[in-house]
């Protein structure tokens, strides 16, 4: 109905403009702008409804009452593995977005690098420079820098209710993937020419070269901690090419944008994306990695953890400014602590659905982010940046669930 | 009375919840918020009443009236000791906080890493880029460098009217405690094998390493100068430690978290903190460290000097948001310092009570975290952060205490 309104209005705007009596451009563009959404949306709410996540209900339900007697840090310890050379913003935006919405401690593990920068951008984050990139690291001491870093990360692990990695990690060879790059020239070698030297070579290049691997091995604490690990920007790139790392791991989130979740079903499902069945090619992907849950960034939001599909799609903002998907990590990061704390306290009874912590924790953090884009869009139309998106994350929670 | 009603309406709400017909969730959470609330401190308000300090009256009567032809300096000089490769928020926070009170100079002593984001936070500040940590010196060189450290910042101890030490110092040995792990050893080594050699040896160790201990020195020249001191955060780590460095000084003020506090208590009274008779046990604590002042941080702020016990209630903010602590440590130093200018013209005759200074920068301090906290909180709700609070300093202050 309201697309063929729109369709019906778009004709006489044509008329109207062949006969030279077009109303001013602004109002056109206005004007095709909503036909535009609400067209789009029109076609897509019978599709969607049955999976539409109740959002705002969810985030109400898992965001915790204030209560005096608590003390600084229950309300959440989140750290982000990111922060390079190139990129400094964006693990600032998922840090301090993770404390803007309620934690109470928002970490950043970082390259020596980056941290003075990131520090500079609010004295609230934790802004530790341990990470190292190969430009900084001679051949002779990976092996000795690789274990100082993951022992850095390590010593702080326990304390933290949440890991984001990924935001703003780049992908430099030796932070990242030198070791599944050797992997892959060792399998080669052994499967090409099966000699006993060669072999031999390759275990040795192997096992020397594991060690190197900061992010997998800091991946590989969390999980053995049972500390929940979302995936994003970078990190995606590596895990995609090491899924082993979140296999079969329920506490991992990914969280793919358009080209990233190509990849990831190119990689899984050995194919091309699916929109004619998003939901089931979601949840065959998430099946796949050993139920781990994805959010697949999108118009809607489509979120599967291999059992269940949910999908969020209150109007958000169609500004696609760098850094949004930063924000969704750290909100993420907050509302999944807040909803197994909830889980927990609660011995898993809950009257909300779903209950899987990972499923609350990412339709939340879709929600705030919406509300927030589209606050901040309110107010700053094309200009509008993710810094502005940020200021509007505590007047959004506040709008959906007042503080008291 | 209050508690009762709460109770029955949670009840009221719970079964309503059961029957599905409960009020809308937003309305739950306010009541149960203001149910908690009110609960508790009716709970507490008959305990804590012949306890609670009359805040507000004791900030006015402290807060010097402004005179025109007092000049640069002498509303006070306050130095901060911290700041370390992870935090840089928490010497920032206090230091400015000093400032934004009414300090007319406020100095952070800091490591070279730290100093140029923390200078980057204010041009308010005065920065001293002089603490050095393990990962930049080499052995050779400590005990050069822990004798330079120390003359750096004793060349300007004098003008100071109160050392903050504590803020985002961090554990690092060099910085804090080698002096300590290497005097344990050779205590161990006295005990275990008594050859004139082994005690030579000893006593050499000792005497090498007991210089390294930076920040132990700082302490001691303060001490020796009679400037008040407020160790916080892991200054209190180290003190913990080591309680000869303020045992017996009556110008030391101790402000543990319910963490802190806690390992204050083993270590000195040997057993666990006992909240039904907690303001005996901060009375016997703080006489057990020879009459020192300890402000215990909680929901209400307990503060002794050994010989009476105060409390500070009035409601602040339900966010636990890390750095309230430093604005509380910097806050303290500038009201200490007012404090103890008003005895000193008034030769001790004052019409307040209690006399201490100590006891006074604390209840002052207290008083006015809250009402900012409270004003923020008021505004941002769940986004509130650390400089928000910060930025409520001066209108608090107004409020409580109009400049003229």
């Amino acid at each position: 109905m309201i697309v063929k309104h729109g369709m019906n209005y778009l004709s006489v705007l044509n008329s109207a403009r062949n006969h030279k009596l077009a109303p001013p451009l602004a109002v056109l563009r206005r004007q095709q702008f909503l036909i535009r959404v609400l067209g789009v949306r029109g076609e897509n709410i019978m599709q969607e409804s049955k999976f539409e996540a109740d959002a705002d209900n969810i985030l109400r339900a898992i965001t915790p009452v204030f209560d005096p007697n608590r003390h600084k840090g229950q309300a959440g310890k989140v750290a982000v593995i990111g922060g390079c050379r190139e990129y400094t913003g964006a693990p600032y935006f998922a840090a301090i977005s993770a404390l803007k919405i309620g934690a109470d401690l928002s970490h950043v593990f970082c390259t020596k690098d980056a941290a003075p920068v990131i520090k500079s951008y609010s004295p609230e984050l934790i802004v530790h420079p341990v990470l190292e990139e190969s430009y900084s690291v001679g051949d002779r001491d990976k092996d000795h820098i690789s274990r100082r870093v993951v022992a850095e990360v390590d010593k702080w692990m326990e304390g933290f209710d949440c890991l984001v990695v990924g935001p703003g990690l780049g992908r430099d060879p030796f932070l990242l993937c030198i070791g599944m790059a050797v992997r892959k020239l060792c399998r080669s070698m052994q499967m090409v020419r099966s000699s006993h030297e060669n072999n031999l070579f390759a275990v040795l290049l192997w096992n020397t070269v594991a060690s190197y691997d900061c992010v997998s091995e800091i991946i590989k604490q969390a999980r053995q901690a049972s500390i929940p690990i979302i995936i994003d920007g970078d990190g995606l790139f590596h895990v995609t090419d090491n899924l082993g790392l979140v296999s079969g791991y329920p506490l991992a989130i990914l969280t793919p944008n358009v080209n990233e979740y190509k990849r990831l079903v190119q990689k899984v499902l050995n194919c091309e994306v699916n929109d004619q069945d998003a939901h089931g090619q979601l949840l065959s992907l998430a099946k796949q990695i050993g139920g781990v849950t994805i959010l697949r960034k999108g118009m809607s939001d489509l979120i599967s953890d291999g059992e269940i599909v949910k999908s969020v799609s209150n109007y958000g903002s169609p500004r696609r400014c760098g850094g949004q998907g930063d924000i969704l990590s750290g909100s993420v990061a907050v509302f999944l602590s807040w909803a197994r704390q909830l889980i927990l306290a609660n011995e898993g009874n809950l009257i909300i659905s779903p209950t899987n912590p990972t499923m609350l924790g990412c339709i939340a953090g879709s929600a705030l982010l919406r509300k927030a884009a589209s606050l901040a869009f309110e107010d700053r139309k094309r200009s509008t940046l993710t810094t502005d998106i940020i200021e509007c994350l505590g007047r959004s929670l506040e709008d959906i669930c007042p503080a008291c």
